[in-house]
């Protein structure tokens, strides 16, 4: 076996005169049939999306790519005050911060539904799942640490991208185990702890990824790609309308020593 | 006028009951009708593109996103090899590569080529136009800098993907001012330099973008979402097929002390 | 209470003629006065250090600053490589990786020695304290975790670092329970696994730095500052000596497609 | 030759029993011998520094450090309010900050200075040394860029580092041919400008480096290792008294849509 034996990537690959990703020829096979969403889903899964699949992740990364001021996005900001020649830069300080508080939870929410899942025996009723669901969730909690995908600090009578999540899962046929896996969890949580967190927008949207065929591993990943075009779209206001410098001023002058 | 007028974005914002993202309801009108790529033309020119527009942004996205191993790619993989729990930090390390000398020239080219077209007094002959290249480029070369968009140290003879984005542009009636005169840098140039360099495939792609109606500033950001779907692949590739740890192992071993 | 109130940092602040750091002048009562690394002492834990814990501290950051090729300095050279402008982003790239794997494990084994030390009620023999380990270890391995701070990749029969730090500590009368602790953590190891790992030199340098005074949260972070150092050679010798640039175009060349 | 040939590093090496840094024996050669300051000199010279340029490096650090609250350090919190289990990632966050605008000048004072006094031929007269100076200027005000190393938005007046740096390195034997530059600079540019900015800390703090021995190349990553300590102070403060949740949704709530 060769040194180089290890060195080797499915995704692309370039010579002299051509490129290819994917197994296919770039220019003449990807480029003008495929949407940047299906060529993630294609890298990630090695399948190109049926449609229902691709609606469903559109639908995902559209729910998930920004909310205005964020930690993310101030983050991205104020690294452009300071260095404005790296556009590249800045997006890559707000991408920083997008872990296991803010959007991180999607692809936990992804692991933790895919482990349930593969867990559950085929031919398992509801009632199985709802053991195995109280088992996991006690396990969480005798840790002390938090069920994925249930609550948020600002939505906490129910995040408004949840149910059109469903809504539109449902209506291309992609309401699989892993989204209704997720509402089963919110109801046990409800009865273990006796306190009703709504099923969070990353949470659903992670279950959603999962039933439209990404695997779980990919989810953490795969809603950068949405981030990455909301932090974007802040460095192109900043430069325009920019806030970072009288933000950082207005912070220095307020602070107490 | 108070403390707080500065601080505004167009982008998003969100209330305990719903999400509002270019200025419409996330949920009722964004979700499960647009795609991540006609979000993001819509975040960054607060326009929904056209059919055309979206895809050619579409194509110039595909033809960014991944070649394989690159700088960027091995810098997200080394950086998962040593910080796995941290997903987006890996995107962000290899994002963070992708400056002046790997996609950053997108963006170079775009803003070069909207200079010189907004220069160029309506009615300008293809004459007028040769002129004002001309003079741009001596002043480029007397300062020792390159002229954007020309030459690749891999794709010599030409790069597979700029008669493609050509193509595409011209079938979806938007090969427009910067396209063209980019054609014509690339004939002044090997007039001027006596070397005749090929249009390359970030310039043609940053010159489609502008043509798609995105502003030439905002080009260095928008490839970086397609970037981020290639560096997100590679790492999903790296979960399963590791390469980072052998590749430092062998570097560490065959190096000369 | 005014919305202010938040807004509060000990470090430093500045007005048009004056700049204060850690309570003090910083032009008259700092520079010239402290060393880098006692002014970052000073900023963590808002005490100088004695000379003997400087040294320490001083021994460790010098253990920890670099080791040629590793995964973040190739990170670091690799994105030079693609954005030459950024210096700055060249070196946050390889700090990205400074994780779990590589570094972090300072930080890990400083907090967990510093918890079971915090445990340990007053007055503990050593075999109170071999029980205390004991339970840990069990726990630790219980749940599929490793022991922080012992066994290495390359340094497999003992890290050279490991005595050379138990050694200066003795000398500077620091070698206290932290880094005592570390030692039974070892011999405890050994035999409830029947597996003999030494103390890594990360593991060690966690100790220590606990020992001379320093929080056990703040040690992932305070070894980053040596990192840095590396990083920063690395890429001084990356401009003068380029290595990035072929190590991509080798990996390129020869990857099977 | 070897296809190994270009992978070679002076920085370090490890085998299994024994780890090189700078050519020497880490353990028994440089920890507890060298300051991490005299690391990061030998590293970045390959010559340790004389007890002078160790004093003055240190100065120049602790100067650099840190101000409290900056776009750096704010960006470091936000990131760490998303992602506290990547302390790496927010300290990367807040160094791709210090660019062009913050802590960059360094080490572009630095070059300027380097470049023009080795324009000079020996001998050169002071009367020699300002129209040099002066045909600088007059190119950097002609293209419209600033000069670096004057002005600063916060000390207007007159940066209180900058006299202390000059007292220190008159005070070291090293006051010498870049920061006796960096005053005609100041002089000449007043002249010409009609407008007289005062020396800022970043600049003297970059001649300063370089005529301690640094190379000016060298300079913009050297005083990232000062940044970082500031960075790792400001974390763990936020880790005890944080403010980037509060200071998120402040922004959140007062922002106009």
């Amino acid at each position: 076996m060769s040194q180089s034996e290890y060195l080797h990537s499915w995704i692309g690959s370039s010579t002299p005169d051509s490129i290819t990703v994917a197994g296919r020829d770039l220019a003449s096979e990807l480029m003008g049939r495929l949407t940047l969403t299906e060529l993630a889903y294609l890298l990630v899964t090695r399948r190109e999306p049926t449609e229902a699949q691709r609606r469903i992740v559109d639908a995902v990364l559209v729910a998930l790519a920004d909310h205005g001021f964020t930690p993310s996005s101030l983050a991205t900001r104020l690294t452009y005050t300071g260095a404005p020649e790296s556009v590249q830069g800045a997006v890559a300080a707000g991408l920083t911060g997008a872990g296991s508080v803010f959007l991180g939870p999607a692809g936990d929410t992804a692991l933790f539904l895919e482990t349930l899942v593969s867990a559950a025996p085929a031919g398992s009723t509801e009632d199985d799942l709802r053991a195995l669901v109280a088992a996991a969730i006690d396990r969480l909690r005798g840790d002390g640490q938090r069920v994925p995908g249930l609550g948020h600090p600002v939505h906490r009578d129910g995040d408004p991208r949840t149910p059109r999540i469903y809504e539109l899962a449902e209506a291309e046929g992609l309401l699989g185990p892993h989204l209704r896996l997720l509402r089963i969890v919110a109801e046990v949580h409800a009865e273990r702890s006796g306190r009703r967190l709504p099923i969070n927008g990353a949470g659903a949207a992670g279950a959603a990824l999962v039933d439209a065929g990404l695997p779980g591993r990919a989810v953490r990943g795969v809603v950068l790609i949405a981030r990455t075009a909301g932090l974007v779209a802040h460095l192109v206001e900043e430069m325009d309308e920019p806030i970072g410098k009288s933000l950082w001023l207005e912070v220095e002058h307020r602070a107490r020593p």
